[in-house]
């Protein structure tokens, strides 16, 4: 695992701004992100915001097999430019795993094609996450459930295309469900949407959270299938 | 809508034996469902598990463009020959809408090819069905959730292949998800599993779940496609 | 079938720079949908590039169920705003049919989120189009396949989503293949990619890809479905 | 990968009734697919049909991961017990891998609750096969297509359900295509469809055709994933 590469994307704004945020994170989200991956025997990096290109230079992305993206209040800040690179990325094989509120990221919007729009609450309801598909690999190690004690409401109808693979329902106490572990493939890329990671309450300290987060890398990370070619082409002179 | 050949097919066996279910159903299970095609423009006819040939002779299913199916306590009662004519029918194109516990009938484990198995619960639990393909036509006339103040209460994991189309996820009070909503093709036949239903709840009555009823006999009725040709083919000479 | 409002929009270039193309399709290629429609009683218009607003203004979008989309040359004469709007429209209901080069449309490739590229050859090379879901309404009254004995070649892997349904797969005498009828469902609006439609030969006046398409227009029409409510939400009072 | 355990079942009836295919696979289908695994390291065991239980007893099975299988003239000598055995065991999370006319083997059929008939031709004809997702871990160090100057001709429709994910589609000289590398998971099992394999031809020795099984093995071994609680559940306890 250790030759994956995974970056770790995060915005890093309510670490800065609350105490309460980043007395929960004082790594910051990355930082408990990192620290769980570490576990699984991945080597990860972090970029946040902050830093030039957003954190998302050529050079970054160049050497990056999954791309992991946590963002909440700082969508609009990443440059256009920036998004059509991160998608042009996936669409060229590179693994991405979107968390939380990451769903109106400008990258996964564009990648998905509709507006990513939910219901949400932050009222300290419970969330029970559902493993609907017990044999594919990102439910490795997972129990029949995940109870989050306090996590925000996600409602449905989201406004996600069907995955390709709907791997997690979520339950909430308030009387919401949602899609929240979802599988896409575009282009040569694998997309996985993951829903829990409000920045109130502790969950990517988690073991099962980290257990998904690792099975998800593993997962996502490049097949080194065929590049394909596009455009004009003459017919193939039979062997 | 006249021209759709529906036939309910219905165990019949909780309205016989027990007064309770008997006062909740007085026309039976089938009857009300029967009721309900009618105010959408439908002329549904209604078999029962004590006809001859469990009511699903030749006759009757040569002459049914979808088939509703509503079993619980007898599904071995159905001989293993009417099951595979069941499915054999579905497979040529014969619309299949399955109910609540029907989950379980010979006819749709066969065609599913999984043991259809659920988590379950006769607890007097809300369930609320969201509605998560508001484009399908099943989706027609609905409203974004229906709320069933009581009903038995199924979970996930069920083991149903993953559907071609997911159109409703479930809520209930007591803590579980449900797919309640599951489209699939198979050969020629468009199959629709619907969970609501339990025989102690007057729920075949109600103007959504009625519409819901009325919406799937729409969608799955044949489509008139080519019927397919099989085994030892030439090939075809150029037009 | 009179009262599903149908719009088709040509680029309508090629018809109007060769003369060749325009003895082909004398009322524009447009004008040869509209005519095939009509046959299967819709009353569908036509709009075309050179129009205010590239023919899609928001009288004209507010007033459409499903609208037709052909267009080569100038994908790029579609203002930004205009391709925006189109793909919202689509995710608030409105069907959307995309033809054959039309891929590479900015509305098509805004909902798909992927560069929906692929192999092409203009070699008058047959094509066989194989139905593949013979249950699905678009395969209404359509044979077992389609031979068109001269189109354009298109070849896979072409770079789309997984369809959600996929209906016809394309054989060329070249030695390529092509998923040529996808079925899509994003937000509330259905979309059919048809890949058949190349400006030099006259395929839109045959009488079974006149099928093809009023059976996509049937399908795509809008469901009247539930709108969905986003944002912060209060939890439902039980009723 | 040595610890994943692979069982590569053949009904060997070919190769000891015919000398020309004794000649192509002097050690059987079996012999020559377990060599190409060997060669990406697995240790895979062979078993046939003539062995003591068809070669799948219980212990055999017990120890199987992911289970190969050739199929041709005798699908129906596996009595039905042990072709429920199989499906059982693929539903409790074996992986299977289903080779060319082992589409009609009464384990796949059970799995898919279709006929699985498709048209066929022996021809000499050429199959090319396209990758249709090259981001998929079966597509991995593949070329974009792989062809066979000659096999056997399998068409559409064939009647099977839509895959879960469609990797290959098939072109074929005399005019056919067929989806050739279909996944499927059910219960906790995953399922690949694999189609090419005629007896008369030596493609089980190729280098790609090797790398496909190879990933194919990969693909399919079980999860590790929860195993599912069904039946009556009381609530669970908030934690």
């Amino acid at each position: 695992m250790e030759n994956i590469r995974v970056i770790i994307w995060n915005e890093n704004i309510h670490e800065k701004k609350s105490e309460k945020i980043a007395a929960i994170y004082p790594n910051g989200i990355h930082g408990a992100i990192a620290e769980g991956l570490e576990k699984f025997g991945y080597n990860p990096k972090t970029v946040t915001l902050d830093m030039p290109e957003c954190g998302l230079s050529d050079e970054i992305l160049d050497n990056t097999d999954v791309l992991i993206w946590w963002g909440h209040l700082k969508h609009d800040a990443i440059p256009d430019e920036i998004a059509e690179k991160v998608k042009q990325r996936v669409l060229d094989g590179m693994g991405f795993i979107v968390l939380h509120a990451s769903r109106l990221s400008k990258p996964f919007k564009l990648l998905m094609g509709t507006s990513c729009r939910a219901k949400w609450r932050e009222n300290d309801e419970t969330e029970r996450i559902w493993i609907i598909e017990p044999g594919h690999p990102i439910a490795r190690n997972l129990p029949e459930y995940i109870e989050i004690d306090k996590e925000e409401t996600y409602g449905e109808r989201t406004d996600i295309p069907a995955p390709d693979e709907l791997i997690f329902i979520s339950w909430f106490s308030g009387g919401e469900v949602c899609r929240s572990g979802c599988c896409y493939k575009r282009g040569l890329g694998k997309i996985f949407y993951f829903k829990p990671g409000h920045e109130e309450y502790p969950i990517y300290y988690r073991d099962d959270i980290r257990q998904v987060l690792a099975n998800a890398v593993d997962w996502a990370k490049p097949s080194n299938g065929p590049k394909t070619t596009f455009g004009n082409v003459q017919p193939i002179e039979k062997i």
